[in-house]
């Protein structure tokens, strides 16, 4: 398996967010699943972002993303649109959003194009309308493109569930959250809904338990991880998308695609997504470096190893 | 640290049961919290069951104990009385109880005599009334007493906090599920909530999160465990008493307390509850050997290394 040019394209959101939690909260916070994918993917590899945003995303905003090796050649400005806006809120259990307001604005009407000459190694859709990600799995040529995985959420399961199947027929590994899982297959045990899901597409599925940690199926394999267990949980938007970002940042570093790259992909994950709560947005990943990660991980190793 | 004559013994219930889960429904189980305490801990050490049954407990339960190494000098039967019983429901969320009917019976005029040529080296006080568990603590001298461990549940928490937190200032060792936990301390995170535990007593916390597995809390060290993924969870009751059984009755096999050993005896209760619920009351744990338990840990070990 050899990789070039392009090691990793996520399509996804870029969002304003306004967000409150037990411990506060905050208008106007950078959000978005690409956003937060892509920055955690940046610690492991070049990534090209793929969204659009509209006239009042802020140069603040894409001055952090510029810190990183972030491909922006593919965030289309709408000229006269206002960027996809998510107000939410969480309570004493972290691990479930509630969504106050959602503000699609550019969303609508976006048509991603993706320029024939950038062929990514791997493919990532992030959550977002199954319409647009499979426009762009249509533009992606499969020949270059050595994996191809995505993410969704509950909102698509019950609205676009057809479009979703059919982009699932067509990807090598998803990542999904205990509960979608769940809505997706109608198997209560994640077991049974990562083979259900396995039997109709991927022969990887990645099932995020939030703080519970992370189980994964590849092929006939299994492997069940923790999440790093944190006294503070900040804010927990964007853990799932950093999750994933850390995930397939690594796989595009690593350039193999087996259990055993999959399994230490799923733990750099766990740690990336482990810093991302930590703080509002962006702002903890902004603040550590690929040590701090390792760090952290050699740390997390310790606290899980069983030596029996 | 020096063992000698009765390295293990439990206070607790002794029941006969009747369960409802998605997979089916059975009255007359033998349950209750010794119950299964006692055959899960008899894989690795003896030990001496305290608790009481009426004159209507059947002679076959009683043989049930008696193919291991369970002493029953202890288990009292009321000439009159009725054994205690419970009735709980399961629905998908196997992680939560519905009791639908608890008859206490010869529970509420129970009055334990320990032997006092009996000298317990560990004691695990199971979940039971806290008034019945400071009896118990009172009759067993801690000079001989190297450990003492306890369980607790929500109704004793809402209904006799006062004395449960007297018991917790005596114990070692405190074994929790996570909704109690918080209940307890009025933390959210789990973390916080050890450490509020552990400032007021035990200086070792297990909190069990069921499915998610269990954190332990040693001192200022921590160690975290996914549970064993089972694909289908017939009968999630005694699983946490079970993973009691296995934790300290491996304990009383070592006869060391340790973070060390803490930490396999913890991987232990696991790969013991793991057994406990794949089928009603104890018949799946009837079924196997020290071996089977041996060798599904090893796979366990397998399915949560990291290796990065």
């Amino acid at each position: 398996m050899k990789f070039s040019k392009c090691p990793l394209m996520v399509i996804g959101t870029v969002a304003i967010d306004s967000i409150e939690t037990p411990y506060g909260k905050q208008g106007e916070v950078f959000g978005g699943s690409a956003s937060y994918f892509s920055y955690a993917a940046s610690f492991f590899s070049p990534v090209e972002l793929v969204a659009v945003v509209g006239k009042d995303f802020p140069e603040d905003y894409r001055n952090i993303l510029s810190e990183r090796p972030i491909g922006l050649g593919h965030l289309s400005v709408h000229p006269k649109g206002e960027t996809f806006r998510w107000q939410g809120q969480y309570k004493s259990d972290l691990n479930v959003a509630h969504t106050i307001d959602t503000k699609l604005n550019v969303l609508l009407d976006f048509k991603p194009k993706i320029n024939p000459d950038v062929k990514p190694e791997i493919l990532f859709l992030a959550n977002i309308d199954p319409a647009l990600q499979t426009e762009v799995l249509n533009q992606v040529h499969r020949s270059h493109c050595e994996l191809v995985a995505c993410d969704t959420m509950n909102f698509w399961i019950t609205n676009k569930k057809k479009e979703l199947i059919d982009v699932l027929k067509r990807v090598d590994l998803l990542v999904i959250n205990d509960g979608e899982a769940r809505e997706l297959t109608g198997e209560y045990n994640l077991i049974k809904a990562a083979r259900a899901i396995q039997a109709n597409g991927p022969n990887a599925v990645v099932i995020k338990k939030g703080e519970h940690g992370v189980l994964l199926f590849f092929e006939n394999q299994m492997f069940v991880l923790p999440a790093y267990p944190l006294e503070e949980v900040f804010d927990p938007t964007g853990a799932g998308d950093s999750f994933a970002g850390g995930m397939m940042g690594y796989l595009a570093h690593i350039k193999q695609f087996n259990f055993d790259v999959l399994r230490r992909a799923v733990a750099y994950g766990t740690i990336v997504a482990s810093f991302t709560v930590e703080r509002f947005g962006l702002d903890r990943l902004r603040e550590i470096s690929k040590e701090d990660i390792e760090e952290r991980l050699k740390i997390f190793k310790s606290l899980t190893h069983v030596d029996a």
